[in-house]
Parts: structure tokens; C-alpha cells; sequence
């Protein structure tokens, strides 16, 4: 390790320019200085300096020639270092628990998914389960040479993201839960500060870097089991709105007088499209009876009722698709994406539920538009937040590598 | 004038850094060189060399003593200059078109609306007549000192916003229209390009600036006359969307199954609750015959019934209030705004509309958000799109200054 690195001050000139770095090792890796300094406008010297400082963290490395020097002389090529620090990504679900590591390269270094029956059990004991399910996560990572720079968690309900403490997660029957005290308790200490956000939101960001990517454009994507959710997602960053409730698909009203819901509203799209309201409508009596212990459990009934070409389970999920489709033709209108990816159970119930769906977005989605959004559906498994959440540890040190720094040493190093 | 200015090559370390000192600047002034060395990072040298060069293009000035140099001393002041630069919005409406120029301190220096019968009007002769409004409007700032940059022009409907290409203004009769191509043949050249929006988002900004401001914290702006649309913003920006069609509330469903719209679906907003709908509702039966000229035209007849207590009417637009509150309980539940702001024909008829509007978003905007979203009543009268659109230029100029002084000069200035 070389010891003359200069000091980050954290928020200084220095720390931006960090970042501005990382960014285009990023974008153009494997990249030379040269070409660095560059499309940055830096002298030679200074990116010299700023590549010395992230390869010492073990953001970057340096491995064989490129071509874009100057005169096209061969140059060290920099690219970003997957080896040394991850991501660590955790999720409570309703059915299951599960742990991601990715690499700096986004890679999934560690993945675990623990069928867990979560409803009603006491937090206290679900999230020392998920401790050490964290602690395991990050001794896989260790014996892989990785350092895990800090932990993202999906909770499914609504929570105070700065705290992690979860007001109400109706799924769970769990009420002012302090979810991240009892974890950050439970686990050894990690550089960045541990980030709490709504299962639905991670679980869209996971499709942005597991799923379709990139071509999705701005999308919504359809979540959830026993509740509906949506995660916006514009210009590759979910879109929370003012105190981090946008997305509430599962309340938009499709069938205004209809049934009561919990929200206070009625006819809540959950009401008819939400798995319990599907399940009862297909005359699948007591769903909660089958094992939640498996992520398709109450599921795979009325799977199989719809393979057989069940007319009442048919008839069920193409109301719940359509009603789905009236939703979404409201998100269209108010918040015009490229993209709805069908996640959750929606993905399970594609097969049957997209036909009618698509139909009712194309009716309700607006001619001033042109057409709807395509409707695809996503491919991910159940642990989609997980992998979202530890992707979004990733974005955060590639984004701001100088808020790592700044904890490392905070103002050990001497100036050069 | 000072000559020894560095060049500011276009995308350079050095025009994000002129931003840089600008945003710091804006956000504290009057303030010291040395503070704005402290808060950027940036030495005292580069801080007085970029301060210079936004000085010699007129963007900031300094005026008089402040405290804050080192040890109490007191130290030149440096504020953002109003004298110097200006913005230029313009507006195209059903009932007028208007002009408004704002300088760099976003004081009104003119301001301008004339009524106008533009539905089903030749386009050609409506920008025509806009074109000569803006000549007179750079006219009147030239009198005052000030420079214009550039302008930002509010159109009434679906509209390519790069080429000022207007796809189908329903409202003016009005489809494919190259506008913006119309106007720039007509006007003498700007520092900047001109840029195009819809009039609902433009109409939203003109409230950040100009109405409530920053305490509205993200926001639904519901604007429109005879149409029914909305204006997102969140953190003092306007949200699009993919295609910029974000905020189509007129067409978000709310009677399943109810009247066909224009836009194919059924039952959607604006079938009750735009403004033809509740004349008619209102037994008001030739509303479109009574003056177009005046900005309250259609609506004047029908306020002179609600006043008088009549029942038709009062019932016509409490039930358009409680439809606008049905389909902003989507809004809320998708979008999870601060506020909603009534502009367009719903401020003017608040009294009536809103406690209806109010019940039904309470009914249906969920309890995990805890309570719905304050709803306010715009004070900005019918040239608020005119206002925001010059705003947005003034914050282009702001947050990117570089690019008005690489078009001021090229490559001209030699290197200090």
C-alpha cells in the first residue's frame, strides 16, 4: 500500500473530482489517462493523482495497454476493480429472507434466499435471522477478498429510510418496527452508513441492472405479493415522490363504490388484483392454508387450476389483469413511461393476466401518447429487491467514492 | 471591459466550475470571494478568475462591503447582476397570447397579454402575432439595460419540445404546426436556443417562482381551460416523463364505463370535469358563444350562477370538484406530492369546487401516507406559463453559464 495519498476533505473540490474520475473510468473502462484527462478537462497530473487515490481504496485498477494515448502510442489501461470492495443487499419479505453481494462490477458474488414465514412472527427474532444472514454474506464476500463498503435493505411497507425504522407493513402485521436499530446492533460495523427502502422500489431497481437494463427507458415496475406495489424508475433512479410513498399502484381506485380497503378508499386496484382477491375469486378457499414457505406457494395452486384451463381461475386473473391494465393506464397518463415491467405475482400470473391488461392499457392510455407502453415481464426471482439494494451500495461508491475515503482515513494520510 | 478573460471551452473543467461559483453565488448573496473559496473548495485565485469572467458577461456585480472575509475584515460583495441579462417568456393560449421578461433576479421588467380568438385561427398568423409580441418584449427590456438570452415558449399541447413542433393542440384546433420554426424565422437571434413546453408545466413552474414557492415542496399543478392537464414538480424541476406527456390528468379514468373521450378510453376526467362539461352540466348551453376574448370569458356566466346560489350549477361543479379529487387520489398515491396547486378554471372556482375536490382526496389517498396532500388555490392570473417559461431561461443562464459565454465568445479571448 502507498502512503502518500492526499487527504479527502470531505464535500472539497477534490472529492468532486474523485467522483467525476470514477465516473468516466465507468463509462469508458478500460480508459488511459490521457484519454481521462481528456474528456474531463484535468491536467495529466491531476488525474495521475485522482487514479493513484481510487486504485489505493481498490476502486480501480490498472491492467495491460490500450490503445488512445496520445499518437496512439499503448497506454495502462484503468478499469474498475471488482476484486477488491461490494455491496452487500438484504431483504425481509413476507415468505423468505435474502442476502446479495455484488461487485463493484455488478457482479453477484454471494446470493441466499431463506423460505422464512414471516407474517405475524416478532420482528425482533426476523431481523436477528437476517443478521446473520448479513454476517454470512459478508464472511462469503471476505474469502473472496472483498470488503463489503455497506448494506442496503428492502423492507415491505412503509418506513422512515434514514432510520430504517418501518411505520406499517400490513403484510407482515408488523406496526413501528425499528428494523434498522436491531440490525445495525447485530452486525460488525461497515464504512457507509446502512440505507433502508421500500421492497418495490428496490425490487424495480434490480430489473434496471439484472433484467432488461438499460432499454426499459423510464419504467414502472409492478411488484408485490399480498399488497400491489410499483417502483418508478426514471433516468436510472427511482422516482419516490415528497415522503417516499409514490408508487402506490395497489390504491389507485379501478372501481369507484366497489369494495372497502384497509387504505380507507374503495375499489383499490388490491381489492380485485391483489393475490388474496385473486385467489378467493378463483375459488381457491384458504390460500393462507398452503405453505408460505415456498416464494410460489399460495401461488401454485391456482397455477396449476389455470394450466388445466380452470374457467373460474381464468376468468379471476383476466379480471385481475384487466383491472391491472385500467391502473396502469392512470400511471401512463400521469407519469408517461417507456416501459411497465410485470413483476411479483404478476409475472407468475403473465400468461393469463397480460392479454387483458395490455387491452385495457391500450384503451385507457391516451391518444395524445400515441401508444401505450410495451408490457414486459420480468425474469428475475424472488430476491429482486436483494440484488437491488446491494446494486444501489454499488451505484453509491461509484457515485461518490470520496464519502468511502473520507471513513477510511479520515485525515490520516499526510499531504503529498 | 477587460480583455485578459480565459476562454471557456464548451464542457470543460472550467465551465462547470463558472457553475459552480454561479450557484453559490445565487444561493448566498451577497458573499464574499473569500466564502465562496471556503464553500467550493476552490482557491482564492480561481475564485477571482472565474468571478471575473461572470462579471465581464454582466451575471454577477459587486456591490458595497460585506462581513465574512477573513478575520471580520470586510470584504467586496458579490450578487448575481439584475441589470444586465434577461429571460423572454412567451405564450400561445386558446383566449391570448402573452410575453413576460424577467431578469437574472427574476423581477417582472415586462410583462404583457393581449386577448386573442386563436381556436381554429390560422397558425401562421397567431405566430405572427406572438412574434411580434416578443419583438416588442426584447424591445422593452433593451430600454432598460438588458440583454435578452434566450426564450422559452408555452404552447397548448402535445409538442416535440427540441423543434417547437406542435403535434396536436386539440384545444386550438390545431395539429402539426411547426412552430417553433414559424417564430425563429421572425425573430432576430438569441445568445441561447429557444426552447418549447407544454403550457401545464410551464404554468407549474410560474407558481415555484412566482406563487408559493419553495414551501409548496413537490407539487401537482392543475392547469387547463377548456382541456384538463397537471404539471409535476419535485425538486424545483418539472417531471416529464419518457415522451414529456407526464401530468395527462384530464384523461386519468374516474367513471368506468361513462362518456367516450377523445382519447379512446372512457369516463375520463375531463368528460366531467373540464370546463365544456361542467357548463353543460350547469345548463349553461351555449357557453363557446359568450366572449372568448376575455381570459374568464366562458366561465364568467357560470361564476355569476354559483354566486347567486344557483342549484344546477353548484351541483354541476361540486360533482366536477369531487371527480378532480378522485383522479388526484391517483396522482397521490403514484406521484406522492407535498401539495396540489388549483390553477386554470379550478381557481376560479375554488369556492365551489374545492371542499368537494378536498372530501374525495381524503376518501382515497391512502392511510400509509397518513394524511392527503394540502391543497392550495394558484394566485398567478392567466399568464402563469408566460411567467415560468421566462423563469426557466433565467435558470438556465444560472445553473449554466458557460454556455451563454461560449456562444458570447467562441474561441476570441486569448489565454491570460
Amino acid at each position: 500500500m502507498r502512503n502518500e495519498v492526499a487527504p479527502v476533505r470531505h464535500g472539497t473540490m477534490r472529492e468532486r473530482n474523485l467522483a467525476v474520475v470514477l465516473g468516466e473510468v465507468t463509462r469508458r473502462q478500460p480508459v488511459s489517462r490521457a484519454r481521462l484527462a481528456q474528456v474531463t478537462g484535468f491536467t495529466k497530473t491531476t488525474v495521475s493523482s485522482l487514479v493513484a487515490t481510487l486504485k489505493d481504496a481498490g476502486l480501480v485498477k490498472e491492467d495491460g495497454p490500450v490503445r488512445g494515448g496520445e499518437r496512439g502510442r499503448p497506454a495502462t489501461a484503468v478499469s474498475v476493480n471488482g476484486d477488491r470492495v461490494a455491496g452487500l443487499g438484504l431483504e425481509v419479505n413476507v415468505d423468505y429472507l435474502a442476502a446479495c453481494v455484488l461487485d463493484l462490477g455488478r457482479r453477484i458474488r454471494h446470493r441466499h434466499i431463506v423460505a422464512a414465514a414471516n407474517q405475524g412472527r416478532d420482528p425482533e427474532r426476523v431481523i436477528a435471522a437476517l443478521t446473520r444472514l448479513a454476517e454470512q454474506a459478508i464472511a462469503a464476500a471476505a474469502d473472496q477478498g472483498l470488503s463489503v463498503a455497506g448494506a442496503v435493505v428492502a423492507l415491505p411497507g412503509a418506513l422512515d429510510r434514514m432510520r430504517g425504522r418501518l411505520r406499517t407493513a400490513p403484510n407482515l402485521g408488523w406496526s413501528d418496527v425499528a428494523a434498522g436499530e436491531l440490525l445495525e446492533a447485530g452486525l460488525p460495523p461497515l464504512p457507509l452508513p446502512a440505507d433502508y427502502d421500500n421492497e418495490a422500489n428496490l425490487a424495480a431497481l434490480g430489473e434496471l441492472w439484472f433484467g432488461d437494463g438499460p432499454e426499459l427507458g423510464a419504467y414502472v415496475h409492478v411488484s408485490g405479493e399480498i399488497g400491489i406495489g410499483a417502483g418508478i424508475v426514471v433516468d436510472g433512479r427511482v422516482f419516490r415522490g415528497a415522503h417516499g410513498f409514490a408508487g402506490e399502484l395497489g390504491h389507485v381506485v379501478v372501481d369507484p363504490g366497489g369494495a372497502p380497503c384497509a387504505c380507507g378508499g374503495r375499489g383499490c386496484l388490491e381489492q380485485v388484483a391483489g393475490q388474496e382477491a385473486i385467489l378467493r375469486a378463483a375459488g381457491i378457499a384458504d390460500a393462507t392454508a398452503t405453505s408460505p414457505a415456498s416464494p410460489d406457494g399460495p401461488l401454485s395452486a391456482l397455477v396449476a387450476l389455470l394450466e388445466r384451463g380452470d374457467e373460474r381461475a381464468l376468468t379471476a386473473v383476466r379480471r385481475a389483469g384487466e383491472s391491472l391494465g385500467q391502473a396502469l393506464a392512470a400511471a401512463v397518463n400521469l407519469l408517461d413511461p417507456d416501459t411497465i415491467v410485470l413483476g411479483g405475482v404478476f409475472s407468475t400470473l403473465a400468461p393469463w393476466a397480460r392479454p387483458a391488461a395490455e387491452a385495457a392499457l391500450a384503451g385507457g392510455a391516451g391518444v395524445v401518447r400515441g401508444s401505450p407502453p410495451r408490457m414486459t415481464v420480468s425474469r428475475l426471482g424472488g430476491d429482486a429487491a436483494a440484488l437491488g439494494a446491494a446494486a444501489l451500495v454499488v451505484e453509491r461508491v461509484l457515485g461518490d467514492p470520496g464519502k468511502l475515503l473520507t471513513v477510511a482515513r479520515p485525515t490520516a494520510a499526510p499531504a503529498p
